[in-house]
């Protein structure tokens, strides 16, 4: 029991907002893993590929995306299973993970499977909360100050009730719920901005108040503050 | 106006958690700025010290640690001066911040008085809520859920009202604090764990309900979530 899993966050999309550790780690790598959305691309070793070695084991986890949960589940049980058999045969295995792995990071469900039975090294990466804020020049918290971090799923009355009580908040995955944030937001005189893929090619920011739309992308996050 | 004032965050206290861009930034940094405490050291700069350049110039910022705003507000006043002079010369300038610059971090209040005159470029970091789960080893939050930020000086009935009302909670700048929060945890039945100088060679963890102290450090997180 001497291979270790490392569980990588490769941050929200720049390559170069990767830790240096990260970059140490996926560049000495030999086995590598990620999760493939339906068979596709893996966006996290697109956000890896400069640092890559010239040869190293993939092992690709195939995600189904959809709202079920079994399926997802079966996947990481076998994406576990993968990289168990990797580690009992010696070789360590870098898990790549968008953003920061305990933070909405897919190596969650890895770790769960794996932390007892094998050696795990958890690394942490920034946020896309914190690029978002960089990227839309808006100070997130200071001093004293609250913040939450609120996914767009959830009611109208949990959510407004949570904003009333915040000066700061972070809502994610907004896609289809934009409308419903929105009112909640105006209603509530909180000046906010949305901000979709930060720091990724296709980066769009756009004040909440400015759009006509109901619907967003699903990676997108409104960063609102109390107005003074 | 061709000089930038890039805002660094070097992350929570290993140098190996600094991104590849801020590493990239402070390796050809000709003016290097940061706050020390009381005249004393700067820990931003003890994290950044493995990537310093041979030479360069540097704008230390004293920041007297007291409770009154006022002595701190000038000591921004007089480095944004500063730094502004710099600038004004055609040099770029690097502030080295610890963290993340916009997550209750100290380049706010250069950022708040620069960036309307000066070009300014914010690189974020690793926040020491993800540094504290990752060497907590215990997952902040998954799918739907909640997470608040929550800092302990909040009084005991509103922090009371913010846990009973979210899965998963950091209680920062815990301090003096911490019997009341214990407390309150004990009473809510969530699980918690606190850290204090997470990933510093210092580092220290316990957990929550077994630790007799009524204070810890100030830099003490804890994380939190509701037993299942």
């Amino acid at each position: 029991m001497t291979a270790t899993l490392y569980g990588l966050g490769v941050g929200p999309g720049d390559p170069e907002l990767m830790t240096v550790k990260a970059w140490r780690l996926i560049a000495g790598a030999k086995v590598i893993a990620y999760l493939c959305a339906n068979g596709g691309e893996s966006t996290a070793l697109q956000i890896a590929n400069p640092f890559l070695p010239d040869s190293y084991e993939a092992i690709a986890i195939d995600m189904p995306m959809r709202l079920e949960r079994e399926p997802a589940q079966a996947a990481y049980d076998e994406g576990a299973a993968q990289i168990a058999a990797a580690l009992d045969a010696g070789k360590d295995v870098i898990f790549l993970c968008e953003g920061d792995p305990f933070f909405y990071g897919s190596f969650m469900y890895l770790f769960e499977r794996l932390h007892q039975t094998h050696k795990v090294v958890v690394v942490p990466g920034v946020t896309s909360i914190s690029a978002a804020a960089a990227e839309l020049r808006q100070p997130l918290v200071e001093r004293d100050e609250v913040l939450k971090i609120l996914p767009a799923t959830m009611s109208e009355e949990a959510l407004k009730a949570e904003l009333q009580t915040t000066q700061a908040a972070a809502i994610i995955k907004v896609g289809r719920h934009f409308g419903k944030v929105k009112a909640i937001l105006a209603e509530l005189n909180m000046r906010a901005k949305a901000i979709t893929h930060a720091t990724r090619p296709d980066q769009s920011i756009q004040t909440v108040d400015e759009i006509a739309e109901e619907s967003l992308p699903y990676f997108t996050t409104i960063i609102a503050r109390k107005n003074p």
